[in-house]
């Protein structure tokens, strides 16, 4: 997308036929600031919830999930939703399975319709209701299913688009449809779930949070409790989910964070780098990105580039919550985070 | 104590003279494994009620707290529970206040008994339940106060003879009997006690726990959520207090612990470099200690020195339940930190 | 390049419109191991030398640089060498400058031809010799200047491919054409060039190797030194540079290495994710990449692609000699390194 | 030696018999900053090299060496230079061996005095010459022999106290007077010896160093070359040997440093939290201890108490070199390190 102009005299015939071109050519790709080709863009409840619904009869949950993939409409038909992260809506009719497999992407699930239906990570059952965050972190069994009478609608993250630029992607097919459940259910909440208290006994360091279930009535105790505090003026009461054994994040490639914007707030619009993807949980409000209005409520998926002036504000009658991803780990490993506050 | 046996001819005059020893001389200090010089003991709750009942009269609150001191018989006088660790039981009387004061020692207090008095620690007022466990970490201002109708007894853990031995101890009488108020009651609990949700807006990563208050609440919650799981062979359900923001422990001196022995739960001995102090939190048992058989029931402590062989049993009607701290972390930051399960 | 096959129903047609496609039409880009777009590519010293003859000539230094930039033929014109790394050859005539500027990709300079030129970087004046390794580290000012008579040229290398795909970039060019030389002329080697001793007075840590200059005898030395060693059975005697303030990598982005090939010795093949680009200093040999063979002699440059089977051997008469980079510590930073003997 | 004063009443009495004392009988011991017990003190090479001489004919080498221990004058006959830190000069006649053992304190070796004899680590036979630093490290196995013609004196600096006091000593004689040597002589300065280049086929990652011998022209060289640097106000030039894996002490308890005062320099006071051992290796000069001069000269050896006001003055003709071992690498990762200049 990028090719170089190419400048035809001899000596630029010679390189060019031989696989190299000058940097006078294509200097001007090293700009000033990051330029990407991801735009922000919005996903309205009102089409992904007519989306979810004719999906269940449209296609068949088989090998590979029915799952609707999110693609920026700036990145020319790359599976991305931003430069390094893919968000999808995942659907699950009652009795359905969605079959065991595992990769090196890392994946994330949080829950926007439903209770009762499971992720089933290494041998343990997890079990979902809305509001929760699951975590299914890279090379882990996984399967999905559906015992209740409901459908489960739930949003899938995953570094997708990073894992394939760093041509790191590893698949593979489980031989049985469900990886058979060797602990207990929910068991990882048991262990790591107690607020910093530790089990001595497990010796396990994994390099991602092994807790796989952030049940959501945790989530609204801390936010709750924090409704009074100061917070970001960035970004309201905004709070990471992190991997109990390191206070890191939960996955080394992608965070997950909670955000309450109390009534009538409006916060300060800032850039970082790296790209994120909110999910609104709960209110009505508006993010201006880069001078644009995106007025969003309750189940909306919005894509936020990387380096792009963002600010958000509540519009709604009451609180409003976002959950969001991003990659924001894999640039502070790199050194490569940066943050800006505008003028 | 270990004075070495001096061997007089004119060579060993002259270096002893010079203050130069042989290692021939003191080699047998260089022992085959640890023998310390602190010995197991326990103190009972008989004893230590009523001890604390009558230094109700006895002594006054002061610039220097009403706390009594556990010394190590075998430590000759040493301000020492263990080598390494203080353990104490302070009484705070209804209307009282223990002034403002900081030191390097880091401290932590475990609620024996009543309701609703306080620690501030560096501004944040930190309201204290029985079963609570209450940081105040190494040169963060404190005082305790007593604004209930009833006596206040917890346990005092402080690192004193490892400071002392490492020539670091530094001490600050504050100029007001209480230090400021300037953080809301409990307010580190509503920022880091909740499950794995860190607040984002917060840049400070002292080398401390951040949390000041571990509420007996959620470690019940903890032990409860874990009951039949297997546990550790050598200390059954035992969770560790850590660090939200690293996983660690609490201090960088003083691990806490919890721990929960169920109904006929019997666990096997081994050894530990290092020592604890453990306080019954609930139940009846038993600890042999080198071949020495320790029973124990509420409001005990017992110390336990480096290298002692030990093994706990639940010897009572329901669960017991023990507190305890140690000084693992130092071992384990120097890779000093060994153990040895008995045959 | 990737994007989906598009299956025209009602369904596929609303999700379509809206910037969404069903897992079911993307999975096969759930590769079950990575399968790059680059493809391992030879440039040989008798172009690359050719090339920069005529460069001399044919285009001025100016703002950018007279730098020759690889591109691999798998990646459609992409700025890039392999999927992260850009490599380059760089020339610079006797009394040239090339003006001082900084960006956030980090970059490495290895030296082909000619001695006493220089690398400046944030006021250090570092003197480059063949063989050296010289740092410019993410967002340092760097400028380059000849005031020898001889041409010199230099390998580039850069992580400008994975910066892009980041959205991290950031550039900026100086007021000045050379930025004010403040500290002493290869001071940093002064400073953290000696075997593991560490000037204790210098308090500052940066995000990558604080020694700018590698030479190449010490280099030299240290290969000499490990000639009679087993080595690695896959790699030979190799070493990494690294940050003296870690002993870890040079940069967070960019590893660089050295290998000796002993006379004769023929390497076992191997995988491992993450791709590396590399420079041959010395001696003549074969690498078998995914089964074609490469025969190499001094100066050609190779792109090895992630997770590509490669064996090196060493066909000449005399020690082989390769300096490489790669992008091992981001996948290693990720959790995401990989590697897998050949049977 | 801190037993408190009793205060006799009946509560005094219940709690002095039942081994417990009031905080307010002992609180004098939390002192405003530390007061060390060991006192700074200072042995004369002449007094040294007299006992060195002495000691060949005095005692034999048996099992335990023919070590002098330099015993504290104000630590009543403890088996300690400072409170964690023990230093002694070693003397090996030609054609002695020290037999093998280990233990876990962890031990370093300064050469006085000879060329050519040996310390065997590991199996890893590491030749030592005047001024070179040699390691021993927490429980690796070593004996010690001296193949030339001449005698051969050392300073051993070792962590006795201080794990004494952590109550973590372990022992171990070899059943063979020598450990069979596996690696090749001076292994580890081949692999880890040059100037940041790490051998990438190497998976062991100690708690300590892996180089155990760090010569002495390395480390001239280094001082040589920073000889016109600004060097610290209070230190001058002074280096810190470093783990080449890490860039970190050379062990997890001692910190080895060497430094240089120029002709005429004359330092700046100030006081550190943790105690020292320093050792003349050229140059006269001069101490200031809190307050008392302590003039020096080429062997000396001076202890140097935890938070001692203390500068260093060049008084020579020529530059000064003094090598010292610290215990700061415990006070660091304690978070109990502290450091004051003096107005």
């Amino acid at each position: 997308m990028n090719a170089p102009v190419k400048t035809e005299d001899a000596f630029h015939r010679l390189i060019h036929e031989n696989h190299m071109y000058g940097l006078w050519e294509i200097a001007s790709q090293m700009t000033p600031h990051p330029r990407p080709e991801a735009i922000p863009h919005q996903w309205k409840w009102s089409l992904l919830s007519e989306v979810a619904k004719q999906s269940a009869t449209a296609v068949p949950v088989g090998d590979e999930r029915r799952a609707m993939q999110l693609f920026n409409p700036g990145l020319n038909g790359q599976w991305a939703t931003t430069s390094t992260l893919i968000a999808a809506v995942q659907v699950l009719l009652p009795g359905e399975v969605a079959r065991a497999h595992r990769h090196s992407p890392a994946a994330i699930r949080f829950i926007i319709q439903g209770n009762g239906a499971y992720t089933a990570v290494e041998g343990e059952k997890v079990v979902m209701r809305e509001g929760d965050l699951v975590l299914t972190p890279s090379w882990q069994w996984h399967d999905h299913g559906n015992e209740t009478k409901e459908t489960v609608v739930w949003m899938d993250g995953l570094d997708v688009p990073l894992t394939k630029a760093l041509n790191c992607i590893f698949f593979q097919m489980h031989g049985e449809e469900k990886f058979a459940q060797t602990k207990p259910v929910n068991g990882s909440k048991a262990l790591y779930g107690h607020g910093h208290l530790a089990p001595t006994w497990v010796k396990e360091r994994p390099s991602f949070s092994p807790l796989m279930l952030y049940s959501f009535e945790q989530t609204m105790d801390a936010l709750n409790g924090l409704r009074s505090s100061e917070g970001s003026p960035y970004d309201g009461i905004s709070l990471e989910y992190t991997n109990p054994q390191t206070g890191g994040p939960v996955t080394p490639t992608i965070a997950c964070r909670i955000q309450m914007l109390r009534k009538g707030e409006k916060l300060k619009a800032r850039r970082v780098t790296g790209s994120s993807v909110f999910h609104v949980v709960r209110g009505k409000g508006r993010t201006m990105i880069d001078g644009k209005a995106f007025d969003w409520e309750k189940g909306d998926i919005v894509a936020l580039p990387s380096w792009a002036q963002h600010a958000h504000e509540n519009r709604g009658g009451e609180e409003a919550i976002l959950f969001s991803i991003s990659d924001r780990p894999v640039l502070e490993a790199l050194s490569l985070y940066r943050e800006e506050p505008s003028a």
